[in-house]
C-alpha cells in the first residue's frame, strides 16, 4: 500500500523557488571579477537564471548537456547553476587551479558543449578549447564593455547574451534523479574520476547540511563561502543558503586574507566555510594588524585536517565557532561534522579541542562503517582503524563513464579510500589514506600519525611517511624529511624525539633528508611519487 | 541522464538505526501509564522496535496492514510505531477523546487489524471492539504483572508478547512511497477523513522540522512532546527528536501544570510543544507556585491559535522563545512557523509580539498561497485574504477511500479550508475558517476577527460570529456571545465597544446572548450547529 502523500519531487530549482518566494529580497553580494561590489537579491537571482534557462534552450541545449563552468564564486556563476539545472541540463565545474591538459581531458571525457568563464580564465579558456572539439560556446561572465578580444568558439558576453531573453519560462519538468551537477575528483593518482550530482542528491544533502548539528545555518545568517563553488560542489553552500534564505556574500577571485577580512567586516557575515589555507591567509592578516572578527560566529573547515593551533586562535582570540568537517566529492560532499554531542558538552580546554580535531560524526543521511581488507566491521573504540565506508542518498554510486568500479560494493557501500577510526560516540577521525597506510606484520600503521609527530620537531619543514618493502614485516615506515633552513637534526635526533609518543613497533626503520617533498596541483603530498623515488630504497638493517 | 548517486530511499525505521548508532545512550525517559518514570535510550528502542517487528511478523501482520494504537506519549507507543512501520505496516494513531461510536467507524473505516492500548483506554477499547470485526488482536501496554482481566479480543500484555522476540530481525526492504502511517482528521463537519503518510513524507517533514528556521532542535536538546502521538503525526516530533538524537522526555498521561513542571525541571528540558490549552495550565501552576522555568528554551504552540497574553508571558516572564506555529494533520503536520527572518529582527514589543503571532512562514518543502474562489491568487499585502493553500512533499494528495476530492486541484494545491493573508516576507495569518467566513456583498468578512475582539469586553466570556441570510448583501454577521456570570452587557454596550476597531461595514448587525456555545470534543466551537440553531433568525432591520 502506498502513501497518500503529494508527487512533489526534489529539484534544485524549487530551493531558488523558495528563495524568491519567502526571501526575495534577501541579498546576495558578490565581489565581482571586474573589481566592483555587485548586490542583488534572490528575486533578481531567480528571473536570472529564469533568463540563463531560457537563453540556453534557445541556443539548443536541453536534457543531460554538460554545460562547464570555469570561474570564482558570484551572483552570475550561481544563476548560471541554476539556469542550467532548469532545463535539464548539467552544471560542469572545472577546477582552473588543474593544468590545461588535464582541464581538456576532463572536458572531453564529459563531452562538455558550452562553456561559462570569468574574465581571469579566458586566457586558460582559449589554451584549452582548441583541444575539446564538442566545446561550441563560451559565454563570458561580464558585460559588453569589458568583453575581450578572444579566440574562444562562440564567445559572447553573459550580459548581452542574457539581454535577449525575458525571463518568460518555466522550469522543465524533471524525474528528481535526473542527473543537475557534475564534478571531477582530482585525485592523486589515475585519471580524475566524474561525480554526477542528481536533484535529489543535490535537494537531500541541502536539507542534511542546514540541520542544526550540521552546519546549522538559518535565514538570520550571512553566509561568506570562500570554499569554491568548483570544489566539491561548493560544499553544497549553493543550495543550502538559498533553501534557508540566507544572505549570501560572494568573495570572487580575491581569497587573500585582507579582501577576506573586508568581505566579513563590511557585510558582517556570521557563517563562513573554506580549506585550512584560506584561515592561514586571514589569520595572518588579523595578527599583523590586529583586527577582529566581531560578527563572524561559525567556521566550518575541511578540504584538509585542520591544524590545531588554528582550531585554537580562531576559538580563544576570536571567540569564533570552529566546525572540523570531512567530505568528499564523492559526498556531495558533506560526510561528518565535529559538532558536539551532549556526551562532550561539558568538556573543556585540550579535551574539548581532542573532540573538535576529529573528523566529526555523520548527521541523519550519512552510514558509515570502518572495515578490515576483507570488509569485517571494525569497533568503534576510537582506536581501531580499518577503510572508512559510506552510504547515503547524497553519496556516489558509481563514476561517469564506469570508472573505479572497485570503490563500490553491492550492498551500496562506497569505499573513501581513507583509513580511519569512530569512537563510541561516533566521531570519526581519519589516520590515513588507504593506499599510504603501512601493513607491517599484518597490522597497520597511519603515516599521517608518523608525519603529524614528525613536524612537531622545531627544525623539520616538512614530512612523509611512506612505507618500503621489507623482507620480515611486508612493509616498514621510513620517514622522509625536509629540514628548514639552516638547521641540520640528525635521524637519532629525530627519532629519538618521536620515541615514546608512539607505539614502538610503529617507529620509523630509518629516516631519508631531501630537499623536496612532490606535491599536487592542489597542494596534496604525492605519495606514490615518493614511493617511486624510493623504489629502490634498501633499510639499513634488511 | 540520470545522476549517479545511491538509490538509498527515505524509510523511516533508518532514523532510528540512525539515532541508535549515532545516540544510542541518550535516554527516552517517560511517565509510565503505571506510574512510575521509566529510563530507556535510542539503542534499547531500536532493539525494542526490532522485536515488535519480529513479533508482529509472526503473528502474520505484514505489508499494507493498518495497526491501531490507542496510546500515550511513551517509549513503548514510539517503540511500537518503528515496529509496524519496520514490517512495511501502518501506525493508525486513535484519538481516545472522540467518542467510542466515531472510534469504531474511524477504525471500521481503515479495517484495522490488530491495536496497541494504554491501560487508562481499556475500557474504552472495550466498548469499541465487539463494533471492529476486522480487530482481533490487542496488545496492552504493560507487563505481565499490570494486564487486568478484559474482554479485548486475543489481549496480551506487550512485555508478556515481546519476551518471544529477540530482536533477530531485519526491516523489510520497502519503497519509500510505501505507506507507513495513517491519522483522521477530526473535522467539524462531515465524516473523519483519513491521511495516509508514507516513508518518504515522514522523513521529509522530519528533516524540515529539524531546520534552524522550522523547529531548531539538535542532539544538545531535551524534547518534551506534549502533544499527544495521537494528535496529528505527534508533530513530526516521534521523528524528528531520534533523527537529531535529542534526548526525549514522554509525559504518559499527565499533562495538568504540576506534571509537566516536574519533568521540565527534573528532566531539564530545552524544547517543548503543545496545544494553548496544556500552557494555560502549567502558566496557572507557575504563577500559583513561583516555579520558573530555567532551563527550557523555547516552546512551540500550535494547533489553535496562541493567545498573544501567552507569547507574552513566556518570554517576558520566564525567558522562554515562544514559536507560534500552524499546520494540518493532512500536512504531516508543519506549515508555517513564526520565526524571526532578519525584516524582522530589529523589532521589539508589540511590533515583534505583533510578528509572532502570526502564523509565520513556510520552511523548504511548503508551498503557500491564498486565493480568490476562482483561485486566482491574491497579492501578498498582509490584508488581502483569500483561501489558503499548500502544497508540498509531505502534503496530502488525497484522503484514504476517496473522500474530500474537492479539496485537491490538478495542479496538486491542497485547500486547507482556511482562510488566511500572508504579508510581503512571507508570513501568513489565518482570519479564518473557509466555511465560517461571512460573504457580505461580494467581500469577505472574518469572524474570528470579530470574536477576538468581542471577547476582549470584560463581560464577555465567550463569543462566536456567523453569517446569517440577509436579503441585500447575502450574508451580514451576527454575535452570539455568553456572558459573564453575575454581567449583563446589553447590545448597544458591546457594540460600542467594538465601534471603530474594525470596517464600519465589518460591524455584526445584531447581538444575541445565548447561555452556551456549542463545542466539538477537541474543544473547537461548533458554527455548523450553531448556525443551525439560528437557522430562522433575521435580522431586526431586514
Amino acid at each position: 500500500m502506498h502513501g497518500l502523500m503529494q508527487d512533489w519531487p526534489l529539484l534544485c530549482h524549487k530551493i531558488l523557488d523558495h528563495a524568491a518566494r519567502q526571501h526575495g529580497q534577501r541579498e546576495i553580494v558578490s565581489r565581482s571579477v571586474e573589481g566592483s561590489i555587485v548586490r542583488t537579491t534572490y528575486a533578481d537571482a531567480r528571473t536570472r537564471a529564469l533568463k540563463v534557462a531560457q537563453r540556453l534552450q534557445r541556443d539548443g541545449y536541453g536534457d543531460g548537456d554538460r554545460i562547464a563552468t570555469l570561474a570564482w564564486n558570484t551572483a552570475r556563476h550561481l544563476e548560471a547553476w541554476y539556469g542550467i539545472m532548469g532545463i535539464g541540463a548539467i552544471y560542469h565545474t572545472l577546477n582552473p587551479r588543474l593544468f590545461p591538459d588535464q582541464i581538456a581531458w576532463i572536458m572531453n571525457h564529459a563531452e562538455d558543449k558550452a562553456l561559462f568563464v570569468d574574465l581571469t580564465f579566458v586566457p586558460l579558456a582559449e589554451k584549452i578549447a582548441p583541444l575539446v572539439p564538442t566545446l561550441k560556446k563560451v559565454i563570458v561572465f561580464t558585460d559588453k564593455a569589458h568583453m575581450p578580444e578572444t579566440s574562444l568558439p562562440g564567445a559572447i558576453a553573459y550580459e548581452e547574451w542574457l539581454a535577449e531573453a525575458d525571463g518568460d519560462f518555466t522550469w522543465v519538468s524533471l524525474d528528481e534523479t535526473a542527473a543537475c551537477g557534475m564534478c571531477y575528483t582530482s585525485g592523486t593518482t589515475g585519471d580524475p574520476k566524474g561525480v554526477v550530482y542528481s536533484h535529489r542528491s543535490n535537494v537531500l544533502h541541502a536539507m542534511i547540511a542546514c540541520m542544526p548539528d550540521a552546519m546549522g545555518i538559518s535565514a538570520r545568517d550571512t553566509i561568506l563561502p570562500v570554499v569554491p563553488m568548483f570544489h566539491a560542489n561548493a560544499w553544497g553552500l549553493a543550495q543550502s543558503a538559498p533553501m534557508v534564505g540566507a544572505k549570501l556574500v560572494m568573495p570572487g577571485g580575491k581569497m587573500d586574507g585582507e579582501s577576506i577580512y573586508e568581505l566579513l567586516d563590511t557585510e558582517k557575515v556570521t557563517f563562513t566555510a573554506a580549506v585550512p589555507t584560506v584561515w592561514l591567509m586571514l589569520l595572518q592578516f588579523l595578527e599583523s594588524t590586529g583586527k577582529k572578527l566581531p560578527h563572524l560566529k561559525k567556521v566550518v573547515i575541511g578540504g584538509s585536517a585542520c591544524p590545531r593551533a588554528m582550531t585554537e586562535k580562531f576559538e580563544r582570540d576570536f571567540d569564533v565557532e570552529v566546525i572540523h568537517a570531512w567530505g568528499m566529492t564523492e559526498m556531495s560532499p558533506l560526510g561528518t561534522l565535529a559538532t558536539i554531542k551532549p556526551e562532550y558538552a561539558d568538556l573543556k580546554g585540550d579535551k574539548l579541542l581532542d573532540v573538535k580535531q576529529t573528523q566529526g560524526h555523520p548527521p541523519f543521511g550519512v552510514e558509515m562503517k570502518v572495515t578490515d581488507d576483507e570488509n569485517k566491521a571494525h569497533p568503534w573504540d576510537g582506536k581501531t582503524f580499518g577503510r572508512l565506508k559510506v552510504r547515503g542518498p547524497a553519496v556516489a554510486r558509481a563514476y561517469y563513464g564506469g570508472a573505479g568500479e572497485e570503490q563500490f560494493d553491492e550492498e551500496g557501500w562506497f569505499d573513501t579510500g581513507d583509513v580511519a577510526h569512530i569512537d563510541k560516540n561516533g566521531y570519526m577521525q581519519i589516520t590515513d589514506r588507504a593506499k599510504d597506510v603501512i601493513k607491517s606484520g599484518g597490522e597497520w600503521i597511519s603515516t599521517i600519525d608518523l608525519e603529524n609527530l614528525a613536524v612537531g620537531h622545531p627544525d623539520v619543514a616538512e614530512a612523509a611517511v611512506i612505507g618500503v618493502t621489507h623482507p620480515k614485516w611486508d612493509e616498514r615506515p621510513l620517514l622522509v624529511v625536509v629540514r628548514k633552513p639552516g638547521k641540520e637534526p640528525t635521524k637519532e635526533e629525530l627519532l629519538g624525539f618521536m620515541e615514546g609518543k608512539v607505539a614502538k613497533w610503529w617507529m620509523p626503520d630509518d629516516v631519508a633528508f631531501v630537499d623536496e617533498i612532490p606535491h599536487t596541483a592542489t597542494g596534496k603530498i604525492q605519495k606514490m611519487t615518493l614511493r617511486d623515488q624510493f623504489r629502490d630504497y634498501r633499510f639499513p638493517a634488511a
